[in-house]
């Protein structure tokens, strides 16, 4: 299968313009006729590669890349253009750069990949009432419980099992492996990654003197359409209410959403997260990679967690939130967490010295002397 | 099916008494005929569904509710009594309202609950030798190993594996895709959730000069009754001797348990916690979401340690411990952490200060200036 | 079967020479006739045992010990024997006598192992031009795709699937319930536990106004010789180029690695590590539970990291590194963590102490007095 595609083709299906530079090495005749089969960096690609621009900081790889094409802003372009010597590679000029190479590379992709036969692969076993929609095809072994209903064209991997109830919406990707628990609800254009849970118990008990005595986990989980989940990843179901995972929203490997738990559109997560059970997240939030958010918490829209930072309180502003320990060579480490401990006694230290000073300053040199700070009133963690 | 229960049927079994209030608009004729069909919030309840109060700051919550009945301590329903309007659902008067809304909640599920056929399933294979109690049922395309043993009414799900020698004891549910290795053993009453593995060996290897050499792992895990494992929680079997998890212990999802650990009974650990090997959990005690304790060391029954805390030594006492960085605004955080760093110096720099004012203090106003007090011994973090 | 095996047998194979202590009980003759069985601590270990000794701190407990022969250094045995009573345990001298046990204790396993059965279990699916080296086994319900080719003796265990053109080398051995993504490519001897996945898309998406596009993920996870992956370990195929693990790296359980990452040889991670994207980690370091290592960072050869440390900047130098807030009682973090958030104004009120007193000192006794040390200028988290 001859899979290049023409630059032109491409171009009239994602926007932009394309330039060939004076001089350009391989830009023999009309660049819309050049043809291209992926993507590599700048400095990586060769013949039939594509490449794109999306940091300024790289510009200067521009000018030597043997990429056939190169996603470009026109800022960047205009930069190089009084550069020499001029870019070989044809110039593709759009707005963002980044987000093209990303359509252009998907694209690419899904001329090559090979999508299962519709229907039930060998092993697999769909209960009489589930509603599989056209085109969707469920892989090996996999089990689709009662009364599921399955959009069009989506795709079970080998050994998913749906519990009863369940709905996908269209276009969906389930890897292998996937769970859903009973009732769950996922919207279109889904791809969650092997091993995730999706609906398992939420962790509730109450205490009965020593022992726990289990609260039946009796929501669902909710998610929204083009949502992302990434491998071993779980959301649990909620406790009364549902859990719920907001359009767009797109989670890394290995993260945990606790019971009841909302979190609002096109929010990011990097691997390894945990949000405890009841928390609120806005949308267009960005939590860094193993950061926790406690129960309850309130996080407002376009709030940046730094990655491994604890969210103890609930954050109402928009901004950009950090705490971790920094890092440092162990026996520095040892001795700074040593004095670490003893912080309030070094204030309390420091105020006394400061009071003896301005006592001895004061009977010294008169009434001048400025009273200390003070700083001993709300401290909270 | 008709799923409502009559208060009175639940009174009978769970314990506690009616008490139906004067003027109240739903409480026509017997409180005890009342029927209801589940659990919501206070308020959220409508007709058919009961709650509860267990935390009295939702107090003022019960007048206005919908829902027929309220579980409620006797201290509470007397602080009602006074207030007007007096609530119109049916007040239950128990002693624990959460506890009895846990296990009530539980029978209600339980009437509405498909329990799967006993029996093997389509795909399912079980070893010749393998003994599975009455009524088990091995789910869709479960395996189960040579010589394992299967207690009554036992659930195992789809996908699951189990390897040889595995023990299960009665009334357990695992959920799909849970793996047990060889000789594992658990109690009756377990619930897994769905990728939980049981068994895999213990990190454990022995350095020659820079490769590692595979230390076999030939203990196993052994379970208590009554306990809870997480959505793709990991449990390791001993290097020599066993991991063991004692009676009651609660594990949420993603939690990590190394080898030869062991865990006293009805301890509860949040979402991502870590526990390193041979390390020793006393009973009873709670671990907040993504904390840690390192390995060989032992924590006291009755501790409980906050998230995201590292235990790095062993805890003797009961008690509440805590350690992690406090969240802030980003800005904010990189002063105090590069602030943090020098902290040494910091506490070098007051000392002398504090020497220094003595000094001079004493010079100036004779011998009566204390000395600062002493603090560069015993430092440890 | 008669599993017990000659000393002399296993010290023909693995080195080392045995020395029978005067007088002791159980050395009835030639020491290399005594038969064992296993392993276990010098403690426990009974008739039929070995043990071995590590970490001279023990050796105190050889000379009680009723396991039938010790591994054990010459220089504790010279320590040894000048002890009174002598060790009745034959002594087993070599250089190394922990990795001594482990690559014995792995011959005695291999013993007692059951291999399964070459080729295809029930309900095994393999694609019709997948290569099964000689003595390879496919487990019940493992799913084999397109063009994958597994090496000799190598199993796949129940219920694994892997996507088309994945290659396994010999001798390794595939947990129930691995999954291994399209293309991802694994060498020789590889131990990959129940859960982990291999080759799911790393974590990469342009912005595009508030919502993110996919970047397709075409690189692959590239892992070399004798490699162990853990439990529930994902490691994310790469975006462009490959992900890459070296030879005899060992990962426990629930560990991330992010795509494009390179993981030098016999480095080590314990269990919930999570290394983010770009991120490369140098030959024969190893990492703590719980660590994290931010993207595109650089970790040098020979570093170690503490657990639960936040890796923030590359680090060039081996050395050990560390870095989280150190545990405590509860009410003794809040005071210090309050204080920790201060620490910018306690050093500017410090130094402007330093200054006050400075310059008194400076005007009552002339310019003797040195400036405080400077502090302001470079600090970074």
């Amino acid at each position: 299968v001859d899979r290049a595609v023409r630059l032109g083709d491409l171009v009239a299906r994602f926007g932009g313009r394309l330039e060939s530079s004076a001089g350009g090495e391989n830009s023999s005749g009309d660049p819309a006729a050049t043809r291209v089969t992926g993507f590599a960096s700048l400095a990586e690609a060769g013949p039939g590669q594509m490449s794109f621009l999306a940091n300024p900081r790289y510009r200067k790889d521009v000018p030597a890349t043997r990429a056939e094409a190169v996603l470009i802003r026109q800022s960047d372009a205009d930069a190089l253009r009084a550069a020499s010597p001029p870019p070989s590679a044809v110039l593709w000029l759009c707005d963002n750069p980044y987000a093209t190479f990303a359509r252009v590379a998907q694209a690419l992709q899904d001329l090559v990949r090979v999508a299962p036969a519709p229907g039930l692969a060998p092993g697999a076993q769909v209960a009489p009432d589930a509603q599989l929609g056209a085109d969707a095809s469920i892989g090996p072994g996999a089990v689709i419980g009662a009364g599921c209903v399955i959009g069009a064209r989506t795709q079970i991997g080998a050994g998913c099992v749906l519990g009863a109830g369940v709905h996908i919406g269209a276009d969906s990707l389930l890897y292998p492996r996937v769970v859903v628990y009973d009732a769950c609800v996922l919207g279109a254009r889904a791809i969650v990654h092997a091993g995730a849970v999706i609906g398992a118990d939420g962790f509730g008990f109450a205490r009965d003197g020593a022992a726990w005595v289990k609260i039946p986990q009796t929501g669902r989980v909710v998610i929204g359409d083009d949502v992302e989940i990434g491998a071993n990843t779980t959301i649990d179901r909620g406790a009364l209410a549902d859990t719920v995972i907001g359009d767009g929203v797109k989670l890394d490997n290995q993260i945990q959403i606790g019971h009841n738990v909302r979190i609002g559109a096109h929010t990011a997560m990097a691997a390894c997260v945990g949000i405890a059970g009841s928390a609120t997240v806005g949308a267009r939030c960005t939590v860094g990679g193993g950061a926790i958010i406690l129960g309850h918490l309130k996080v407002a829209d376009d709030v940046n967690i730094s990655a491994a930072s604890v969210v103890t309180h609930s954050l109402h502003q928009p901004g950009h939130y950090t705490g971790f320990y920094p890092i440092g060579d162990n026996a520095a480490w040892e001795k700074s967490a040593a004095v670490l401990k003893r912080l309030p006694e070094l204030r309390t230290r420091l105020r006394r010295l400061e009071q003896g000073v301005a006592a001895a300053a004061s009977s010294s040199a008169g009434p001048a002397a400025a009273p200390p700070p003070s700083d001993a009133t709300t401290d909270k963690p």
